[in-house]
């Protein structure tokens, strides 16, 4: 008897929940056990649902009830998911997960307490949807030392840039649009400011590095300044624009960042357009890695969710602590590192694009790459640089606009 | 004490090695028990290198070593590892293997005897090289019911037409580079033929659908008659030419084959290029799920056996057989399905260009799109049709060269 509690039966916990009924009969056979949904914990009323008979409002009840050994938590927000959480490890029961804030917030301390409990906190949900990443890594490639991974770890602002690119919309009305189609939130900050990619990020790299990473220590940057204009001047030079979450494994510390890059159209993350996610991850054997799927969406997340209750039904028992439960990542900025960066410069009435252009030339050098838009006199221009230092740069920017009257009005930094 | 023999020390075998022994200590901290490579079995004289102090060439020896309590199986062909496979599995050792002659052969039979001694059969390498694919499917999606596979499954093949695309080669020239880069064996047959890809479609699609795929029943066509002449006019079209891998499962039985296609440029498929491989999988609650990565190499493909080497010492058990391991699977053609295809058209020297093209158009429909090399007064052109099945089409070519002085060079499906 393996009984599965569902708690929080929203989107995604209805779809787990949805899996449980329809596959019940599968996974007891497959397991030689009876596998089946026991209950779910939600307030709301869901009578004349197929959840009726499940549910309650009471979490004492489902603790109460020893054939529950597993609990799916899918609760949103912070504090009640992560004490109910705590609760069914201190237990002795299984927890699954697809809540990316418990996991970054939490996430050391819960892994830690379901070891000492001699259960398991799994999460393969939480960062990647419905793409498995976290048990590639975990298991398939664990045998690697991972030293970099870049990932589309955010569906909507990669609808938002595709929408923005392929249909010339500004980043308001495409923000508008994904959230008419239920893409965005009303309140779309934690997807737009990129807040929800950096937990990502930092879930993934702290199983990788094997040393925990505190979401808090990531600069993050979203995607608000990223205008249509600079998407299409990046298309001319050969780039896409995407929203990245990438870090770096090095002697001196982890170097990880949330921001929009300019990636070269034969990267393999430049490809990945709509609300698609993706991962590449980066082995000291294997190479280069790439994961993609849906990174969101109720069955994709609850199809991850079901992977994660298989994993434990098939008996994989860790003999020791995961490296991120008991280390801490020491995160450091990288500002001495060298990159190219996509300037956009905005020309004033009373210059001439061809001066900008010579001026330009001659502070960015040879390497630097001028961009020009397809349209006569335009008003604005762009320059790719060659490898140069944050500090540089600034410095570089400051010579340009005080020499001429432009402003220098988005830099974006390439990848690579 | 778990020890671990290598059967075959080639490229893989010695990769294996290599990577037991560099992470003896890490694999033994991580799973508290003396992780280590244990013999390797291999007639070769390894004097003065690092296997000297392991290798035999008996394999009794190594079945007389209590220790050893899994064998890692890199030796080519068919006979040989299949034998000796069978042995371990009889004497109660898991085998992992990355041949894909034996999986595809016999992999049915020796999974079957893998459980039936309570030992474990494993192959991720086997398919995919370096990429994880088969664990991701068999845990993290496996509560899906997968309906559809596509694949680039074969380096060699793949990094010729990308270099004959790139740079402007022909067949021979892109394959005696390979060759002489490594990529290709001196008998390139098993490659360009699509034998290679047609074991790993086999493979991966027995595993997917739950019945075994004889891959002897697979159609099978290789990259042979693919011209730069067809990348270039298919990449003006706005698709990329690959050699695929497909299956469906459908209710009345598999579809499948490995044959060049076209694919429309938005296709995942259509940016892997040069030796690496790439699986796309499509599950009912997931959707589409992309694997990408090196489909071969020494240390890749070491990482891959490694992956499966880790899932044994995780300690998996599965509680029944799987699928393929019971059932066969019925493999049927779709020769009713309805496609859209690329005929390269040659003109022969009386017939004007233009003259053609308005035969065509009225043979192929509105739906037909004409595509024209560069080149002023061509002695080709291609039409890539609307939806036709397979008869119609070989009517309406029949009726083209009837109609005018042109040969139809070569037909190729476009994907989707």
């Amino acid at each position: 008897m393996f009984k599965i509690a569902v708690m929080g039966c929203g989107v995604v916990g209805s779809g787990v929940a949805d899996i449980l009924l329809e596959k019940k009969e599968e996974l007891s056979t497959r397991f030689k056990d009876e596998v089946a949904l026991g209950a779910i914990l939600d307030i709301r009323d869901f009578t004349g649902t197929p959840y009726e008979a499940y549910t309650t409002g009471n979490a004492d009840e489902i603790f109460a009830n020893p054939d529950i050994k597993l609990v799916v938590m899918t609760i949103g927000g912070l504090d009640l998911p992560y004490q109910l959480s705590k609760r069914a490890l201190e237990s002795g029961r299984h927890v699954v997960t697809s809540n990316k804030e418990v996991v970054a917030a939490y996430g050391k301390e819960l892994t830690k307490l379901a070891f000492d409990n001699g259960v398991q906190f799994l999460y393969e949900a939480s960062a990647g949807g419905g793409i498995p990443v976290i048990r590639p890594m975990n298991i398939c490639l664990s045998s690697n030392d991972i030293y970099e991974i870049q990932g589309i770890l955010n569906g909507t602002t990669n609808y938002i840039l595709t929408k923005m690119k392929e249909d010339k919309m500004s980043f308001a009305d495409a923000l508008a649009l994904a959230q008419k189609k239920g893409f965005a939130e009303a309140n779309p900050t934690a997807d737009v400011d990129g807040h929800d990619a950096c937990r990502k990020i930092a879930i993934l790299s702290s199983i990788a590095y094997g040393a925990f990473v505190d979401y808090k220590d990531v600069p993050c940057k979203g995607i608000r300044d990223v205008s249509y204009e600079d998407l299409a001047l990046a298309d001319k030079a050969g780039f896409a624009i995407k929203l990245i979450g990438s870090s770096k494994n090095t002697k001196q510390g982890v170097v990880i960042s949330v921001e929009p890059l300019l990636l070269d159209k034969s990267h393999m993350l430049s490809g990945v357009s709509s609300v698609f996610n993706s991962v590449l991850v980066k082995g000291t054997y294997t190479g280069d890695v790439m994961f993609y799927g849906k990174g969101a969406g109720k069955l994709a997340t609850a199809s991850a969710v079901m992977g994660d209750i298989i994993e434990i039904l098939c008996g994989t028992n860790p003999k020791v602590l995961p490296g991120y439960a008991e280390n801490d990542a020491k995160v450091i900025s990288d500002s001495e590192g060298m990159s190219r960066y996509y300037i956009r410069i905005k020309i004033n009435g009373d210059v001439e694009s061809t001066e900008v252009r010579q001026v330009a030339k001659s502070i960015f050098g040879e390497e630097g790459k001028i961009i020009l838009p397809d349209n006569e006199a335009p008003s604005y221009m762009a320059v790719v640089t060659g490898y140069v230092s944050e500090k540089n740069l600034d410095a570089k920017k400051v010579e340009l606009e005080k020499t001429l009257s432009v402003t220098c009005e988005n830099i974006i930094r390439v990848e690579g």
